[in-house]
């Protein structure tokens, strides 16, 4: 194990995490908010132990993917740590685990909150639980690769581990290159949905933190209504569609940036996002109908609840409890899909989902032919064995994770329907839950660590934090 | 496609139903009853097309897989639409379907029902209930082989398709033999069971039934509250030990008849189950503890419903909606599990949650070091990747048809726990649900068609249904 690699690397996220920090305390300085020493204070930890971390020379610069995974798993969990110590420090938190949990929430772009008024918080904690989603989403490694990175060969297992989806596209191919291309684009739509917003009317500080709760599809708001306390079909209306956008394929813009629009639309999991999207709103549309004055009424909160949970946002706008059942299961299937690899949504991923559905009718027809040879295509290309039953295994071994999770949750007392949708909710990274419980705030400290382990699990598409906990990963490798 | 083969072993199939429908009849006659009449034209019927189905010679005997899978389904099918015809007949069943789903719910061995009050239904018609589970418990198709069979050949592609589990094991090897083997060994522990229920006390005709029952890990009964109704902690314990004998691998009996003994008892999948049992005991145990009288009252009740369930059985004692959610979701658990392949229990079954986890961690070995080249073994012995993948596969489709399935059954209207727990039920043939409907009448039509489709995907595996709705599979195959 190179060890050192992964501290030094460790180190870097958590130099750019200290430059991050600056930003919150602006804000807690400008407002004049006591959060100012908590934010100083968590700085001054941040950049002492990023010193630290990088004072040991790294000697050699070859990485394995173990190392890789190790980096990832290490530097989203200290992040995170790190990142809680503001709300710990500066705000009156019952406890240290329930800061954790809002910022894993955080920067795994989940939204689920343990907080039940966040509109007493600070504004300055405020900003800093959206900045974490807009940090998250992207992928801070990715982030760091695009500044420091010296050795493409690192970068590329570290990207592996963080991007989702089942394929790393092409694009990531050159990575120091292209992960700039990446944020020129995050960056970009996010500028034009905060600009956007801020012409609909709305403040600065909303504007900018919806902007990065949309951007990182998190879900974290100032307000306890989420979307809903706008009461604003135009504010809607533009996180639907930036919502829908960032849960697309960053290689879709990237193919319509260098004029390739024709490429970009023939993309089968761009179709098959879309068609599931059009097929959720056919049904809830009218199963919903009733409930609302008008068929426009009942379009708009059809439209945003499913933008909302495919895209694994979590803003919140009409109560969907009462909503009729299947509405209301339609979304929670909606929360496994998620929205396209390679954007910052979670839940299982489109491109998993159709390489699933391939699959089984590919093994259906050799089961009734057993002679006949075929693979499983995407956008014309045969996928490798290898890649399918990889997706195969993924979606077995999130099984168990979720199954597992669910039965320790279910100590606390909860029903079906709000145990299942807690799990479900934080391991796909959506943020609501049904049955009620607007916040995780009533679960015990056990729950609120399988839900940490769950959100930090789907956001880095399992392997990395469970490599963690497997006892190979710290045994020496036995040489032949 | 061979269609005489096809129709003739169907025809082969309906001439057995007819002889075995003589037995409810007897009992209508002995009783005095007035399905006399509903069973005498039921047999008529069944023995005028099972004439008709075997009519036509069949020229060839050759079949393949295609044909294997049809044979099944057909038979399954028409064997619970003629099935059914005593109910609908004999007693004032509120209409066709709900007599079909009581018949497929017996002959899939689930035990759901949609009979309000079993207690009032002919001694005739309840018998037959108890009766379709033994008959479908060991698969009617592998009894009309060890009586008629001429070609092994065929033999193979349909006990593959009858027999559960991801692994035909080697005793079926040679049909014939060995499946006048495994209904010996059938017969002989029905007829134990329902010798000892006997001796504790009980009817002769309740003996019998609830043998047929739990042969079968079917769960039907004729009193409204199951086992419950005996208030005997000797039929209870009875009902424990051979619910856990049904579930186990007949080819377990077989090496112990062999005197095999210590062999039989090294196979990983009987102590996989064990271990199962015996945790999932520890836990409900204690999270029932403060529910019951005395530590022994709590043991029988959380061994009985284990027992239940992981069998798939689904005959009840307490009302376990009281229990606490931990232990009811882990009940709910259980019946994906299921009991070991080559019983006659529901459910995923023991081996393929074996295969699944060993894979899970070999994949993730293969992450931490890429050249690692591992395969998963059972029982000492290496496992084709084919054999893996078909069993990760099969999960996946599973899942599918599990989601879809819910998605309709919600537009009842039923709430996540309800519309999960019943599906869980069907598909894993267990029969009980969660939330309080402790029978399916009041579920719509549509529904009660995606129940019975669940029981029969359940019970066959998934592929005979799948292949009935697969366009290839009606397709003239293009010769090369």
């Amino acid at each position: 194990m190179n060890y050192r690699v992964v501290f030094h690397t460790v180190g870097q996220i958590l130099k750019v995490e200290s430059i991050l920090l600056l930003l919150p305390l602006a804000i807690a300085i400008v407002k004049e908010e006591n959060t100012v020493f908590a934010f100083c204070v968590t700085i001054v930890i941040t950049a002492a132990l990023a010193a630290a971390f990088t004072l040991l020379p790294v000697r050699k610069k070859q990485t394995f993917a173990r190392e890789g995974l190790l980096i990832v798993a290490f530097s989203w969990i200290i992040m995170s740590i790190i990142g809680a110590l503001p709300m710990y420090l500066g705000t009156h938190a019952r406890s240290y685990l329930d800061c954790l949990f809002e910022t894993v929430s955080g920067f795994t772009t989940t939204g689920a909150s343990v907080v039940d008024n966040v509109e007493i918080l600070p504004k300055s904690i405020n900003f800093w639980r959206c900045f974490t989603h807009w940090i998250g989403g992207m992928g801070i490694l990715v982030f760091v690769l695009a500044l420091v990175s010296g050795n493409d060969n690192n970068s590329m297992h570290i990207l592996k581990a963080e991007v989702p989806g089942p394929i790393t596209g092409k694009l990531v191919a050159k990575t120091k290159v292209n992960s700039r291309i990446l944020y020129a684009i995050y960056i970009v739509l996010t500028l034009i949905e905060a600009l956007l917003l801020k012409l609909g009317g709305n403040s600065l500080f909303d504007s900018v933190t919806i902007a990065f709760s949309t951007a990182g599809t998190g879900g974290f708001c100032s307000y306890n209504a989420s979307i809903g306390a706008y009461h604003s079909l135009y504010t809607e209306i533009v996180c639907i569609v930036f919502m829908l956008l960032f849960s697309l394929n960053f290689n879709i813009f990237y193919l319509i940036v260098v004029r390739q629009t024709k490429r970009a639309l023939k993309s089968e999991e761009l179709r098959t996002f879309f068609a599931i999207v059009f097929l959720s709103f056919l049904v809830i549309v009218f199963n919903i109908r009733r409930l609302y004055p008008t068929f426009g009424e009942s379009s708009r909160n059809a439209l945003f609840w499913i933008s909302s949970i495919i895209s694994t946002t979590g803003f919140t706008t009409v109560d969907v409890n009462e909503w009729p059942k299947l509405s209301q299961h339609i979304l929670l299937a909606l929360m496994f899909f998620g929205g396209c690899a390679g954007s910052t949504a979670g839940g299982l991923k489109i491109s998993r989902v159709i390489i699933i559905a391939k699959n089984a009718k590919r093994s259906l027809k050799k089961i009734i032919y057993p002679s006949s040879v075929t693979t499983v295509k995407v956008d014309g290309e045969s996928l490798s064995d290898e890649t399918v039953y990889g997706v195969t295994t993924f979606v077995t071994i999130y099984l168990m994770i979720f199954i597992a999770s669910f039965l320790i949750v279910s100590a606390d007392g909860n029903d079906l329907t709000k145990s299942f949708s807690a799990v479900a909710s934080c391991i796909n990274n959506v943020g609501p839950t049904l049955g009620g419980l607007t916040t995780f705030s009533s679960y015990s400290p056990l729950s609120k660590v399988v839900f940490i382990l769950d959100m930090l699990i789907g956001r880095l598409e399992i392997y990395p934090i469970i490599v963690l906990f497997l006892f190979s990963t710290w045994k020496k490798p036995i040489r032949h």
